[in-house]
């Protein structure tokens, strides 16, 4: 699994010190690996942070490169021409809240992203670590929302780019990242079979970057992003609940693990925390072994309108699985019906359009209330991860205009019953 | 055009102190008016800012509100439900820069906002002065990215909104404006008879805050925010030009009167700048005036298919006239075929997916560099102020997958030409 490419001896990628293998904590130097050489354990990017101050991260850049002393990418990360995502808002959920019934809500809404996606965060992440490492040529295997960042990311930084996408992908998706010129397949199967693609092709070339294949222990570290924004922006402390959407589980792995590293640099107080999962029941593989009491994770085969999530056998599942027994929360998934629902009730209250990953947070967390497993008193996060102009179709036959009138006053007020 | 819709005698509006007419400069007080009463000039918002030091500006939120100082919002704007936009990319763009012949370019990417486009800015600020003006219903006649932010945030805020919009409206433009559940109305008309329209509604229903038409002053000074961002992410200073798209004309000048105000009040040095205009040649009446070197904007029949920039009597057309005459730029138009290329040149170089609109102000800034209007060798700004993902159908028939094939790595290899 390693590759030699352009590797140097010495490379800077920050705090990063090599990789290490999360089942039997093999060590290995920093380098474009994925799985363990002794076990075939996913690998992890080690770090040695030494003192990071709030203060010197509240002077860096409007961007995740605020915490770069906290990932894998070099010191000069902020002067390559990147995305630049991140620091996206929180906003105070009073009226969504209401009509949970809990005490206080936030939602991070990660739409506000270059590409509209958490994904945004990952790339910028990955393609800093790939050009240090030497790769010329960024690559995956996507849902829909990786292909539009890494097509735009590989457009702003001048790269080729190599795109594979399930060929049934929302047309926004398609459209989106065929805009930005890289080279776009599409491929007849699902996720998983693409993904399978895309393994075999990252062993076959050599200076292909597939972001989430064999440099996926950088980019997993970029959504650890999330977690430390959600903390700055509460005036650096936790929340005490968090919902994330688990399509392969990474990002809900790393958000938990920002929250930790905060707590042991003393960036944080390090109050007790809980992390839920959401899934689509369409594709609930994390879900089904978490009520089963499950540690291993069965592979589905998809079909849910949440396709961003539509990942039926998820890399990190096992590890979503500790994380949320650790830390006393819990998985849980709702139906394609439940999921417009939960779009449409975060629209109408917060003002707030997302896709269909989206709704799936929202309509868990309700779910997760009203069956008691998320506690209405305790401050809690939701994570909206993509953008609802992605995937129009989830609305489109709910939602319309009220009528169409003729251009007089008198028609307006008719049609607004008046 | 007074209203006394619970008009308090004073109201806390921050720094504004009054109205004064464009045309006569006849003065009255802060209230729910837009003409006025002496020669029926539009009214425009007078301030007394005091001191204000780039030091506080720095200690603010991470939103618009950051310049409350400068605009006519309350002091504790921040305190109430908003969606709080501002603070997007300013991109440096070396790569288009490269392909268009200029030195020094950016791009200020506004898509990054709520509901992605620069609109979010305006109506955050007519929505914070309506609350206070005593106001219970956000309204608008709209081409479209006012409709989505205006139902955005009236669901925020917990308000009531009605939004006009023309029956021929975009699908994305449409949804995203109705998934917020506010009273949408499509009218058979084009817009200029939707805002004909709004007009009328608005001398009848007292109640009803039409952002852009009853409390249009107030409204357009968000714009300024654009103007006051772009100097404060360089460094602050002003660039040495500008290029602004014009549908009623009042981002530019609000572009143009923020670079002047940031120079009044030593926040930057005043030095000089160029404000140039940028339309499409299917609605370009401003552009026709400039050329032929007048001072008023005939009304035209729009067709083009930047329909967010298709007003073709232009409330501001004239103050465009003069912004860009004091200031040595130009107004300049560009075909619909020019359109899709300036966002596929955009897209392509620096991984930003913009709307038509975006695409008239790259192609119009390309036009403008070829003839020799804009100085390629002075730093240029160009503001890109809605979203790709809103005029899908702009680039449908030109992009997409370069091949659909069978999930083998060897159909990928045959497809990408190995
Ligand atoms: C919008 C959105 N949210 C969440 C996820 C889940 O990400 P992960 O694979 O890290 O679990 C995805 C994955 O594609 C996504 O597109
Ligand atoms: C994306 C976009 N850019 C620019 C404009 C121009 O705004 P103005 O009416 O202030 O000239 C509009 C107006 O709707 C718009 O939607
Ligand atoms: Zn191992
Ligand atoms: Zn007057």
């Amino acid at each position: 699994m390693t590759t030699s490419v352009g590797t140097p001896t010495t490379l800077d990628l920050g705090p990063a010190t090599g990789l290490s293998c999360r089942e039997c904590g093999h060590r290995v130097p920093l380098a474009a690996e994925f799985a363990c050489g002794e076990c075939f354990g996913p690998l992890e990017v080690s770090y040695d942070f030494g003192a990071v101050r709030r203060e010197d991260i509240e002077a860096g850049p409007r961007s995740i490169w605020r915490y770069r002393r906290l990932l894998p990418v070099p010191s000069d990360v902020d002067s390559h021409p990147n995305t630049d995502p991140g620091c996206t808002r929180l906003v105070r959920a009073d009226r969504l809240a209401a009509e949970l019934g809990v005490r206080r809500l936030w939602v991070k809404d990660d739409t506000g992203n270059p590409t509209h996606s958490f994904k945004d965060r990952v790339v910028a992440v990955a393609l800093a670590a790939a050009r240090t490492l030497g790769f010329t040529v960024l690559a995956c295997p996507s849902t829909g929302n990786l292909a539009n960042a890494v097509a735009a990311a590989a457009a702003r930084a001048g790269w080729e780019s190599v795109v594979l996408i399930p060929s049934s992908l929302e047309r926004a998706k398609v459209l989106t990242t065929a805009v930005y010129e890289g080279a776009l397949i599409a491929v007849d199967g699902n996720y998983d079979d693409v993904n399978r693609l895309a393994t075999e092709l990252a062993a076959e070339h050599e200076d292909w970057a597939f972001v989430n294949v064999n440099v996926r222990p950088y980019y997993a570290e970029g959504s650890k992003t999330l977690g430390y924004e959600i903390a700055e922006q509460l005036g650096w402390r936790l929340p005490s609940q968090v919902v994330v959407p688990v399509a392969s589980g990474s990002q809900l792995t790393k958000v938990d693990k920002a929250f930790r590293e905060l707590g042991e640099l003393g960036l944080v107080e390090p109050t007790p925390y809980r992390v839920f999962g959401a899934q689509a029941t369409g594709c609930a593989p994390v879900s089904a072994a978490f009520k089963a009491g499950q540690d291993v994770v069965a592979p589905v085969r998809p079909s849910t309108i949440a396709r961003s999530l539509a990942i039926g056998a998820p890399a990190d599942g096992p590890y979503v699985l500790d994380a949320v027994r650790r830390t006393n929360g819990a998985v849980e998934d709702v139906t394609d019906e439940e999921v417009v629902e939960g779009i449409r009730l975060l629209a109408r209250t917060e003002g707030i359009f997302a896709e269909t990953a989206g709704g799936v947070t929202v309509a868990t967390a309700k779910k997760l209330i009203e069956t008691g497993q998320l506690d209405p008193d305790a401050e809690t996060v939701l994570l909206i991860t993509g953008d609802g102009l992605k995937t129009l179709d989830a609305v489109a036959d709910r939602v319309g205009p009220r009528a169409t009138v003729a251009p007089s006053a008198a028609a307006v007020r008719a049609a607004l019953g008046f």
